[in-house]
Protein backbone atom coordinates (compact mmCIF):
# COMPACT_ATOMS: atom_id res chain seq x y z
CA UNK A 1 0.00 0.00 0.00
CA UNK A 2 1.29 3.55 -0.80
CA UNK A 3 0.31 5.88 1.59
CA UNK A 4 0.56 9.76 1.65
CA UNK A 5 1.45 11.69 4.97
CA UNK A 6 0.26 15.75 4.44
CA UNK A 7 2.41 17.33 7.66
CA UNK A 8 5.27 15.25 9.07
CA UNK A 9 4.77 16.20 12.83
CA UNK A 10 4.12 14.42 15.90
CA UNK A 11 0.53 12.84 14.39
CA UNK A 12 1.42 11.97 11.19
CA UNK A 13 5.15 11.03 12.21
CA UNK A 14 3.70 8.91 15.01
CA UNK A 15 1.66 7.01 12.73
CA UNK A 16 3.77 6.21 9.98
CA UNK A 17 5.50 4.32 12.84
CA UNK A 18 2.81 2.30 13.61
CA UNK A 19 1.40 2.07 10.26
CA UNK A 20 5.53 0.87 8.96
CA UNK A 21 5.28 -1.99 11.79
CA UNK A 22 1.29 -3.08 10.71
CA UNK A 23 2.13 -3.24 7.15
CA UNK A 24 5.14 -4.23 6.16
CA UNK A 25 5.32 -3.34 2.69
CA UNK A 26 3.81 0.12 3.14
CA UNK A 27 5.82 2.83 1.34
CA UNK A 28 4.93 6.47 2.95
CA UNK A 29 5.72 9.26 0.71
CA UNK A 30 5.61 12.65 3.03
CA UNK A 31 4.90 16.32 2.09
CA UNK A 32 5.13 19.17 4.48
CA UNK A 33 5.94 22.97 4.04
CA UNK A 34 8.88 23.01 6.65
CA UNK A 35 11.57 21.45 4.47
CA UNK A 36 13.43 20.44 8.13
CA UNK A 37 10.88 18.84 9.02
CA UNK A 38 11.14 16.76 5.30
CA UNK A 39 14.70 16.30 6.04
CA UNK A 40 14.47 14.88 9.40
CA UNK A 41 11.61 12.39 8.75
CA UNK A 42 13.54 11.07 5.97
CA UNK A 43 16.27 10.07 8.70
CA UNK A 44 14.07 9.13 10.71
CA UNK A 45 12.61 6.33 8.31
CA UNK A 46 9.41 8.56 8.90
CA UNK A 47 9.11 9.45 5.22
CA UNK A 48 11.10 7.10 2.51
CA UNK A 49 9.95 9.91 0.04
CA UNK A 50 9.11 13.57 -0.10
CA UNK A 51 7.16 15.67 -2.57
CA UNK A 52 7.42 19.16 -3.53
CA UNK A 53 3.89 19.48 -4.60
CA UNK A 54 0.28 17.72 -3.64
CA UNK A 55 -0.45 16.84 -7.19
CA UNK A 56 1.74 14.34 -6.52
CA UNK A 57 -0.19 12.35 -4.25
CA UNK A 58 -2.62 11.27 -7.12
CA UNK A 59 -2.13 7.87 -7.50
CA UNK A 60 -1.90 6.98 -3.66
CA UNK A 61 -3.57 4.57 -1.86
CA UNK A 62 -4.72 6.27 0.99
CA UNK A 63 -3.60 9.97 1.99
CA UNK A 64 -3.23 10.99 5.75
CA UNK A 65 -4.05 15.29 6.51
CA UNK A 66 -1.90 15.47 9.84
CA UNK A 67 -1.93 19.12 10.14
CA UNK A 68 -3.72 22.07 11.62
CA UNK A 69 -7.49 22.43 10.73
CA UNK A 70 -7.22 25.22 8.64
CA UNK A 71 -4.66 23.42 6.23
CA UNK A 72 -6.86 20.27 6.42
CA UNK A 73 -9.92 22.45 4.34
CA UNK A 74 -7.37 24.21 2.36
CA UNK A 75 -5.29 21.03 1.06
CA UNK A 76 -9.18 19.03 0.57
CA UNK A 77 -9.85 21.55 -1.90
CA UNK A 78 -6.46 20.93 -4.56
CA UNK A 79 -7.54 16.58 -3.81
CA UNK A 80 -10.63 17.48 -5.73
CA UNK A 81 -9.73 15.76 -8.71
CA UNK A 82 -8.47 12.36 -6.92
CA UNK A 83 -8.39 9.54 -8.41
CA UNK A 84 -11.65 7.59 -7.11
CA UNK A 85 -9.78 5.15 -5.16
CA UNK A 86 -7.76 7.08 -3.30
CA UNK A 87 -9.10 7.16 0.54
CA UNK A 88 -8.51 10.45 2.33
CA UNK A 89 -8.13 10.46 6.02
CA UNK A 90 -8.31 13.48 8.32
CA UNK A 91 -6.90 13.69 11.72
CA UNK A 92 -8.07 17.01 12.67
CA UNK A 93 -9.39 18.24 16.04
CA UNK A 94 -12.81 19.27 14.68
CA UNK A 95 -14.77 17.59 12.34
CA UNK A 96 -18.03 19.64 11.19
CA UNK A 97 -16.27 22.78 9.41
CA UNK A 98 -13.84 20.03 7.84
CA UNK A 99 -16.54 17.47 6.78
CA UNK A 100 -18.37 21.01 5.56
CA UNK A 101 -15.96 21.89 3.37
CA UNK A 102 -15.09 18.53 1.49
CA UNK A 103 -15.42 19.11 -2.15
CA UNK A 104 -18.87 17.31 -2.91
CA UNK A 105 -16.42 15.35 -5.95
CA UNK A 106 -14.42 13.56 -3.50
CA UNK A 107 -17.18 13.28 -0.59
CA UNK A 108 -16.65 10.11 -1.02
CA UNK A 109 -13.32 9.20 -0.95
CA UNK A 110 -13.20 11.25 2.71
CA UNK A 111 -13.03 9.69 5.90
CA UNK A 112 -13.59 12.16 9.34
CA UNK A 113 -11.04 10.93 12.01
CA UNK A 114 -9.70 12.42 15.66
CA UNK A 115 -7.75 10.04 16.93
CA UNK A 116 -7.45 11.17 20.74
CA UNK A 117 -3.66 10.91 21.29
CA UNK A 118 -1.29 13.61 21.25
CA UNK A 119 1.41 15.46 23.21
CA UNK A 120 2.20 18.93 24.06
CA UNK A 121 5.21 18.36 21.37
CA UNK A 122 5.58 18.92 17.30
CA UNK A 123 7.43 18.62 14.90
CA UNK A 124 8.31 14.56 13.70
CA UNK A 125 11.41 14.79 16.26
CA UNK A 126 8.01 14.68 18.98
CA UNK A 127 6.91 11.57 17.19
CA UNK A 128 6.26 8.38 18.79
CA UNK A 129 5.73 5.01 18.61
CA UNK A 130 2.61 3.26 19.75
CA UNK A 131 0.94 6.71 20.43
CA UNK A 132 -1.90 5.29 18.97
CA UNK A 133 -2.18 2.12 20.47
CA UNK A 134 -5.29 1.29 22.96
CA UNK A 135 -6.38 5.05 22.24
CA UNK A 136 -9.79 6.07 21.10
CA UNK A 137 -10.58 7.58 17.29
CA UNK A 138 -13.81 9.18 17.18
CA UNK A 139 -14.99 8.48 12.71
CA UNK A 140 -17.72 11.18 12.17
CA UNK A 141 -20.62 11.19 9.16
CA UNK A 142 -19.04 7.68 8.14
CA UNK A 143 -22.38 7.00 6.40
CA UNK A 144 -21.40 9.73 3.77
CA UNK A 145 -18.00 8.25 2.74
CA UNK A 146 -17.74 5.36 0.56
CA UNK A 147 -17.96 2.01 1.61
CA UNK A 148 -14.70 0.80 0.36
CA UNK A 149 -13.02 4.24 2.26
CA UNK A 150 -14.70 3.42 5.02
CA UNK A 151 -14.09 -0.50 5.47
CA UNK A 152 -10.21 1.07 4.63
CA UNK A 153 -9.96 3.64 7.66
CA UNK A 154 -11.72 1.32 9.91
CA UNK A 155 -9.13 -1.62 9.05
CA UNK A 156 -5.97 0.68 9.13
CA UNK A 157 -7.27 2.15 12.82
CA UNK A 158 -7.56 -1.23 14.40
CA UNK A 159 -4.53 -2.50 12.90
CA UNK A 160 -2.21 -0.29 14.44
CA UNK A 161 -4.64 -1.03 17.62
CA UNK A 162 -7.20 2.03 18.09
CA UNK A 163 -10.31 1.84 19.97
CA UNK A 164 -13.01 3.03 16.75
CA UNK A 165 -16.18 5.45 18.50
CA UNK A 166 -18.70 6.53 15.32
CA UNK A 167 -20.31 9.72 16.22
CA UNK A 168 -22.34 12.30 14.22
CA UNK A 169 -19.50 15.36 13.72
CA UNK A 170 -21.36 18.03 15.48
CA UNK A 171 -21.78 15.61 18.65
CA UNK A 172 -17.62 15.30 18.24
CA UNK A 173 -17.02 18.82 18.25
CA UNK A 174 -19.36 19.40 21.08
CA UNK A 175 -17.48 16.78 23.61
CA UNK A 176 -14.46 17.50 21.79
CA UNK A 177 -14.65 21.06 23.15
CA UNK A 178 -15.33 19.97 26.68
CA UNK A 179 -12.30 17.02 26.45
CA UNK A 180 -10.21 18.73 24.69
CA UNK A 181 -10.64 22.30 23.52
CA UNK A 182 -11.60 24.04 26.47
CA UNK A 183 -8.87 22.24 28.58
CA UNK A 184 -6.17 23.46 26.69
CA UNK A 185 -7.97 27.40 27.42
CA UNK A 186 -7.96 26.65 30.94
CA UNK A 187 -4.18 25.11 30.39
CA UNK A 188 -2.92 28.37 28.75
CA UNK A 189 -4.51 30.21 30.91
CA UNK A 190 -3.26 28.89 34.05
CA UNK A 191 0.53 29.74 32.71
CA UNK A 192 -0.32 32.90 31.59
CA UNK A 193 -1.94 33.84 35.08
CA UNK A 194 1.39 32.06 36.95
CA UNK A 195 3.68 34.09 34.20
CA UNK A 196 2.26 37.63 34.76
CA UNK A 197 3.26 37.40 38.72
CA UNK A 198 5.84 39.74 40.45
CA UNK A 199 7.84 36.13 40.61
CA UNK A 200 6.72 33.72 38.50
CA UNK A 201 10.14 31.67 38.77
CA UNK A 202 10.07 31.31 42.45
CA UNK A 203 6.58 30.17 42.14
CA UNK A 204 7.33 27.95 39.77
CA UNK A 205 10.20 26.51 41.71
CA UNK A 206 7.41 24.85 44.19
CA UNK A 207 5.27 22.65 40.82
CA UNK A 208 4.54 19.68 42.00
CA UNK A 209 2.80 17.10 40.03
CA UNK A 210 -0.30 18.97 39.71
CA UNK A 211 0.60 22.20 38.43
CA UNK A 212 2.63 19.95 35.98
CA UNK A 213 -0.04 18.43 34.76
CA UNK A 214 -2.68 21.26 34.67
CA UNK A 215 0.44 23.30 32.55
CA UNK A 216 1.96 20.79 30.16
CA UNK A 217 -0.59 21.34 27.49
CA UNK A 218 0.06 25.16 28.00
CA UNK A 219 3.03 24.10 25.72
CA UNK A 220 0.86 23.51 22.53
CA UNK A 221 1.24 24.81 19.56
CA UNK A 222 -0.47 28.03 18.93
CA UNK A 223 -0.80 27.50 15.21
CA UNK A 224 -2.62 24.49 15.82
CA UNK A 225 -4.66 25.51 18.70
CA UNK A 226 -5.89 28.74 17.25
CA UNK A 227 -6.81 26.77 14.34
CA UNK A 228 -9.15 24.43 16.50
CA UNK A 229 -10.42 27.41 18.74
CA UNK A 230 -11.52 29.27 15.82
CA UNK A 231 -13.39 26.36 13.76
CA UNK A 232 -15.01 24.94 17.08
CA UNK A 233 -16.02 28.73 18.38
CA UNK A 234 -19.27 28.02 19.25
CA UNK A 235 -19.09 24.75 21.17
CA UNK A 236 -16.09 26.10 22.82
CA UNK A 237 -17.57 29.08 24.36
CA UNK A 238 -20.58 27.26 25.77
CA UNK A 239 -17.75 24.44 27.63
CA UNK A 240 -15.67 27.81 28.24
CA UNK A 241 -18.99 29.36 29.81
CA UNK A 242 -19.92 26.37 31.48
CA UNK A 243 -16.91 25.85 33.31
CA UNK A 244 -16.45 29.42 34.25
CA UNK A 245 -19.97 29.21 36.36
CA UNK A 246 -18.55 26.61 38.01
CA UNK A 247 -15.32 27.93 38.87
CA UNK A 248 -17.22 31.45 39.83
CA UNK A 249 -19.58 29.02 42.21
CA UNK A 250 -16.22 27.57 44.10
CA UNK A 251 -15.33 31.22 44.13
CA UNK A 252 -18.18 32.27 45.57
CA UNK A 253 -18.39 29.16 47.94
CA UNK A 254 -14.73 30.56 49.43
CA UNK A 255 -15.58 34.35 49.97
CA UNK A 256 -19.01 33.41 51.54
CA UNK A 257 -16.98 31.03 53.70
CA UNK A 258 -19.57 28.35 52.73
CA UNK A 259 -17.25 25.33 53.48
CA UNK A 260 -20.24 22.52 53.99
CA UNK A 261 -21.33 23.72 50.21
CA UNK A 262 -17.65 23.71 49.00
CA UNK A 263 -17.14 20.25 50.75
CA UNK A 264 -20.12 18.80 48.84
CA UNK A 265 -19.02 20.61 45.29
CA UNK A 266 -15.43 18.95 45.74
CA UNK A 267 -17.06 15.52 46.35
CA UNK A 268 -19.47 16.41 43.50
CA UNK A 269 -16.39 16.39 41.30
CA UNK A 270 -14.75 13.44 42.76
CA UNK A 271 -17.62 11.54 40.98
CA UNK A 272 -16.07 11.78 37.77
CA UNK A 273 -13.66 9.27 37.88
CA UNK A 274 -16.53 7.03 38.59
CA UNK A 275 -17.31 7.62 34.77
CA UNK A 276 -13.55 7.97 33.71
CA UNK B 1 14.75 7.08 66.51
CA UNK B 2 11.59 7.29 67.61
CA UNK B 3 9.21 8.76 65.27
CA UNK B 4 5.48 9.22 65.61
CA UNK B 5 2.87 10.16 62.70
CA UNK B 6 0.04 11.29 62.90
CA UNK B 7 -2.27 10.54 59.97
CA UNK B 8 -1.22 7.02 58.51
CA UNK B 9 -2.46 8.36 54.87
CA UNK B 10 -0.68 8.69 51.45
CA UNK B 11 1.71 11.58 53.35
CA UNK B 12 2.36 9.92 56.23
CA UNK B 13 2.46 6.35 54.92
CA UNK B 14 4.85 7.37 51.92
CA UNK B 15 7.02 9.27 54.46
CA UNK B 16 7.58 5.87 56.96
CA UNK B 17 8.47 3.90 53.91
CA UNK B 18 11.31 6.29 52.64
CA UNK B 19 12.29 6.94 56.62
CA UNK B 20 12.87 3.28 57.31
CA UNK B 21 14.61 3.00 54.55
CA UNK B 22 17.05 5.92 55.23
CA UNK B 23 17.68 4.87 58.81
CA UNK B 24 18.13 1.45 59.97
CA UNK B 25 16.92 1.35 63.34
CA UNK B 26 13.86 4.19 63.33
CA UNK B 27 10.84 2.80 64.91
CA UNK B 28 7.39 4.24 63.67
CA UNK B 29 4.56 5.32 66.32
CA UNK B 30 1.56 5.79 64.40
CA UNK B 31 -2.11 7.64 65.08
CA UNK B 32 -4.97 7.74 63.09
CA UNK B 33 -8.55 8.39 63.99
CA UNK B 34 -9.50 5.79 61.66
CA UNK B 35 -8.79 2.20 62.65
CA UNK B 36 -8.92 0.41 59.86
CA UNK B 37 -6.05 2.65 58.70
CA UNK B 38 -4.17 2.14 61.96
CA UNK B 39 -4.87 -2.13 60.48
CA UNK B 40 -3.61 -1.46 57.64
CA UNK B 41 -0.55 0.23 58.69
CA UNK B 42 0.56 -2.41 60.77
CA UNK B 43 0.25 -4.63 57.95
CA UNK B 44 2.03 -2.49 55.35
CA UNK B 45 4.65 -1.91 57.97
CA UNK B 46 4.02 1.78 57.63
CA UNK B 47 3.94 1.64 61.54
CA UNK B 48 5.63 -0.53 64.10
CA UNK B 49 2.98 0.18 66.83
CA UNK B 50 -0.48 1.36 67.17
CA UNK B 51 -0.90 4.38 70.25
CA UNK B 52 -4.96 5.77 70.91
CA UNK B 53 -3.92 8.77 71.88
CA UNK B 54 -1.48 11.93 71.39
CA UNK B 55 -0.72 11.90 74.68
CA UNK B 56 1.48 8.71 74.16
CA UNK B 57 3.81 10.85 71.51
CA UNK B 58 5.24 12.45 74.39
CA UNK B 59 8.95 10.71 74.97
CA UNK B 60 9.52 10.68 70.64
CA UNK B 61 12.32 12.24 69.01
CA UNK B 62 10.04 13.44 66.19
CA UNK B 63 6.77 14.19 65.29
CA UNK B 64 5.24 14.03 61.97
CA UNK B 65 1.98 15.57 61.44
CA UNK B 66 0.58 14.21 58.49
CA UNK B 67 -2.99 15.24 58.94
CA UNK B 68 -5.29 17.92 57.11
CA UNK B 69 -4.39 21.37 58.02
CA UNK B 70 -7.73 22.15 60.76
CA UNK B 71 -6.25 18.95 62.33
CA UNK B 72 -2.82 19.98 62.37
CA UNK B 73 -3.85 23.04 64.47
CA UNK B 74 -6.17 21.23 66.97
CA UNK B 75 -3.49 18.50 67.44
CA UNK B 76 -0.50 21.37 68.14
CA UNK B 77 -2.74 22.44 71.00
CA UNK B 78 -2.58 18.96 72.36
CA UNK B 79 0.88 18.84 72.09
CA UNK B 80 1.88 22.02 74.31
CA UNK B 81 3.60 20.18 76.73
CA UNK B 82 6.13 18.42 74.67
CA UNK B 83 9.77 17.54 75.77
CA UNK B 84 11.60 20.15 74.91
CA UNK B 85 14.23 17.58 73.05
CA UNK B 86 10.94 16.74 70.95
CA UNK B 87 10.78 17.93 67.32
CA UNK B 88 7.70 18.42 65.95
CA UNK B 89 7.35 19.09 61.61
CA UNK B 90 3.84 19.88 60.38
CA UNK B 91 3.41 18.80 56.71
CA UNK B 92 0.41 20.67 55.38
CA UNK B 93 -0.32 22.50 52.52
CA UNK B 94 -1.02 26.31 54.20
CA UNK B 95 1.54 27.50 56.67
CA UNK B 96 0.91 31.28 57.64
CA UNK B 97 -2.43 29.86 60.05
CA UNK B 98 -0.95 26.61 61.75
CA UNK B 99 2.23 28.72 62.06
CA UNK B 100 0.27 31.41 64.24
CA UNK B 101 -1.69 28.74 65.94
CA UNK B 102 1.40 26.91 67.76
CA UNK B 103 1.36 27.30 71.33
CA UNK B 104 4.03 29.73 72.47
CA UNK B 105 5.72 27.07 74.43
CA UNK B 106 6.50 24.89 71.67
CA UNK B 107 7.12 27.03 69.08
CA UNK B 108 10.71 26.39 69.43
CA UNK B 109 10.09 22.33 68.60
CA UNK B 110 8.05 23.30 65.02
CA UNK B 111 9.33 22.94 62.13
CA UNK B 112 6.61 24.17 59.24
CA UNK B 113 7.19 21.88 56.35
CA UNK B 114 5.36 21.74 52.93
CA UNK B 115 6.69 18.74 50.95
CA UNK B 116 5.66 19.38 47.10
CA UNK B 117 4.57 15.83 46.59
CA UNK B 118 1.46 13.95 46.69
CA UNK B 119 -1.25 12.13 44.56
CA UNK B 120 -4.77 12.67 44.45
CA UNK B 121 -5.12 9.08 45.86
CA UNK B 122 -5.58 9.14 49.83
CA UNK B 123 -5.57 6.40 52.89
CA UNK B 124 -2.14 4.42 53.78
CA UNK B 125 -2.77 1.87 50.79
CA UNK B 126 -2.22 4.75 48.44
CA UNK B 127 1.26 5.30 50.22
CA UNK B 128 4.29 4.97 47.66
CA UNK B 129 7.88 4.31 48.05
CA UNK B 130 10.25 7.16 46.69
CA UNK B 131 7.21 9.80 47.05
CA UNK B 132 9.36 12.39 47.87
CA UNK B 133 13.09 11.49 46.78
CA UNK B 134 14.01 14.72 44.05
CA UNK B 135 10.96 16.58 45.06
CA UNK B 136 10.76 20.11 47.17
CA UNK B 137 9.91 20.94 50.34
CA UNK B 138 9.20 24.00 51.87
CA UNK B 139 10.33 25.05 55.12
CA UNK B 140 9.03 28.06 56.55
CA UNK B 141 9.86 30.70 58.92
CA UNK B 142 13.03 28.51 59.88
CA UNK B 143 14.47 31.26 62.32
CA UNK B 144 11.47 30.75 65.11
CA UNK B 145 12.34 27.09 65.02
CA UNK B 146 14.95 26.10 67.96
CA UNK B 147 18.77 25.47 65.97
CA UNK B 148 18.58 21.46 66.76
CA UNK B 149 15.06 20.86 65.85
CA UNK B 150 15.82 23.01 62.16
CA UNK B 151 18.85 20.99 61.86
CA UNK B 152 16.76 18.01 62.24
CA UNK B 153 14.51 18.57 60.47
CA UNK B 154 16.79 19.97 57.60
CA UNK B 155 18.77 16.39 58.45
CA UNK B 156 15.39 14.14 57.61
CA UNK B 157 14.51 15.85 54.79
CA UNK B 158 17.73 15.90 52.83
CA UNK B 159 18.40 12.09 53.78
CA UNK B 160 14.99 11.54 51.72
CA UNK B 161 16.64 12.98 48.84
CA UNK B 162 14.43 16.54 49.33
CA UNK B 163 15.42 20.00 48.23
CA UNK B 164 14.69 22.28 50.60
CA UNK B 165 13.60 25.85 50.25
CA UNK B 166 13.32 28.42 52.72
CA UNK B 167 10.28 31.15 52.70
CA UNK B 168 8.07 33.11 54.68
CA UNK B 169 5.03 31.77 55.34
CA UNK B 170 2.71 34.13 54.01
CA UNK B 171 5.62 34.27 50.46
CA UNK B 172 4.67 30.77 50.92
CA UNK B 173 0.92 30.27 51.48
CA UNK B 174 0.88 33.45 48.14
CA UNK B 175 2.77 30.94 45.80
CA UNK B 176 1.02 27.44 46.97
CA UNK B 177 -2.31 29.42 45.85
CA UNK B 178 -0.78 29.52 42.16
CA UNK B 179 1.34 26.74 42.03
CA UNK B 180 -1.57 24.28 43.66
CA UNK B 181 -4.37 25.39 45.85
CA UNK B 182 -5.87 27.05 42.82
CA UNK B 183 -5.02 24.52 40.37
CA UNK B 184 -7.37 22.31 42.55
CA UNK B 185 -10.04 24.41 42.03
CA UNK B 186 -9.70 24.71 38.15
CA UNK B 187 -10.12 20.45 38.37
CA UNK B 188 -12.75 20.30 40.62
CA UNK B 189 -14.61 22.76 38.22
CA UNK B 190 -13.68 21.02 34.90
CA UNK B 191 -15.32 17.61 36.93
CA UNK B 192 -18.45 19.29 37.38
CA UNK B 193 -19.19 21.34 34.93
CA UNK B 194 -18.33 17.69 32.75
CA UNK B 195 -20.58 15.84 34.89
CA UNK B 196 -23.73 18.11 34.39
CA UNK B 197 -23.61 17.96 30.92
CA UNK B 198 -26.61 15.50 29.16
CA UNK B 199 -24.35 12.63 28.33
CA UNK B 200 -21.42 12.65 30.56
CA UNK B 201 -20.45 9.10 29.64
CA UNK B 202 -20.26 9.88 26.10
CA UNK B 203 -18.06 13.11 26.60
CA UNK B 204 -15.34 11.08 28.96
CA UNK B 205 -15.26 8.19 26.84
CA UNK B 206 -13.27 10.41 24.43
CA UNK B 207 -10.91 11.37 27.19
CA UNK B 208 -7.14 11.61 25.82
CA UNK B 209 -4.17 12.30 28.03
CA UNK B 210 -5.32 16.15 28.30
CA UNK B 211 -8.12 15.28 29.94
CA UNK B 212 -6.95 13.17 32.13
CA UNK B 213 -4.21 15.16 33.31
CA UNK B 214 -6.25 18.22 33.96
CA UNK B 215 -8.99 16.27 35.85
CA UNK B 216 -6.89 14.23 37.99
CA UNK B 217 -6.70 16.06 40.85
CA UNK B 218 -10.31 16.39 40.65
CA UNK B 219 -10.32 13.42 42.49
CA UNK B 220 -8.48 14.45 45.45
CA UNK B 221 -10.07 14.67 49.23
CA UNK B 222 -12.55 17.10 49.94
CA UNK B 223 -11.67 17.08 53.94
CA UNK B 224 -8.56 17.56 52.93
CA UNK B 225 -9.44 20.67 50.28
CA UNK B 226 -12.13 22.25 51.94
CA UNK B 227 -9.66 22.92 55.15
CA UNK B 228 -6.84 24.41 52.65
CA UNK B 229 -8.74 26.33 50.61
CA UNK B 230 -10.53 27.93 54.31
CA UNK B 231 -7.38 28.46 55.68
CA UNK B 232 -5.94 30.03 52.23
CA UNK B 233 -8.82 31.78 51.34
CA UNK B 234 -7.11 35.48 51.39
CA UNK B 235 -3.96 34.45 48.58
CA UNK B 236 -6.12 31.23 47.04
CA UNK B 237 -9.18 34.24 46.00
CA UNK B 238 -6.58 36.45 44.54
CA UNK B 239 -5.23 33.69 42.07
CA UNK B 240 -8.54 32.51 41.42
CA UNK B 241 -9.43 36.45 40.37
CA UNK B 242 -6.11 36.88 38.33
CA UNK B 243 -7.07 33.12 36.24
CA UNK B 244 -10.55 34.49 35.68
CA UNK B 245 -9.26 37.32 34.40
CA UNK B 246 -6.95 35.11 31.73
CA UNK B 247 -9.44 32.76 30.62
CA UNK B 248 -12.24 35.77 30.57
CA UNK B 249 -9.58 37.64 28.13
CA UNK B 250 -9.45 34.04 26.09
CA UNK B 251 -13.20 33.99 25.68
CA UNK B 252 -13.61 37.49 24.86
CA UNK B 253 -10.72 36.69 22.09
CA UNK B 254 -12.46 34.05 20.72
CA UNK B 255 -16.21 35.66 20.72
CA UNK B 256 -14.28 38.85 18.99
CA UNK B 257 -12.78 36.59 16.45
CA UNK B 258 -9.36 38.03 17.56
CA UNK B 259 -7.31 34.98 16.39
CA UNK B 260 -3.86 37.17 15.93
CA UNK B 261 -4.14 37.77 19.72
CA UNK B 262 -5.35 34.72 20.29
CA UNK B 263 -2.19 33.35 18.81
CA UNK B 264 -0.11 35.19 21.00
CA UNK B 265 -1.75 34.75 24.08
CA UNK B 266 -0.98 30.92 23.77
CA UNK B 267 2.62 31.97 22.35
CA UNK B 268 2.76 33.54 25.64
CA UNK B 269 1.55 30.79 27.47
CA UNK B 270 4.12 28.65 26.00
CA UNK B 271 6.96 30.80 27.79
CA UNK B 272 5.99 28.61 31.27
CA UNK B 273 8.01 26.11 29.78
CA UNK B 274 11.24 28.18 29.64
CA UNK B 275 10.82 28.29 33.73
CA UNK B 276 9.30 25.68 34.80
Amino acid sequence: MDVGIVGLGLIGGSLAYDLKRAYKDMKIVGFDHNKEHCIKSLELGIADKIVNDISEFKNLDLIFLAIPVDGIISVLQGLNNINKKTTIIDLGSTKEKIISAVPPSIRKNFVAAHPMAGTEKSGPTAAKKDLYHGKTVVLCNIEDSGDIHANLAKDVFEKIGMKIFYMDAKEHDKHAAYISHMPHAMSFALANSVIKQENPKAIVALAGGGFKDMSRIAKSSPDMWTDVFRQNKKYLLNAIKSFESEFSDCKKMIEDEKWDDLHEWMASANRLHKIL
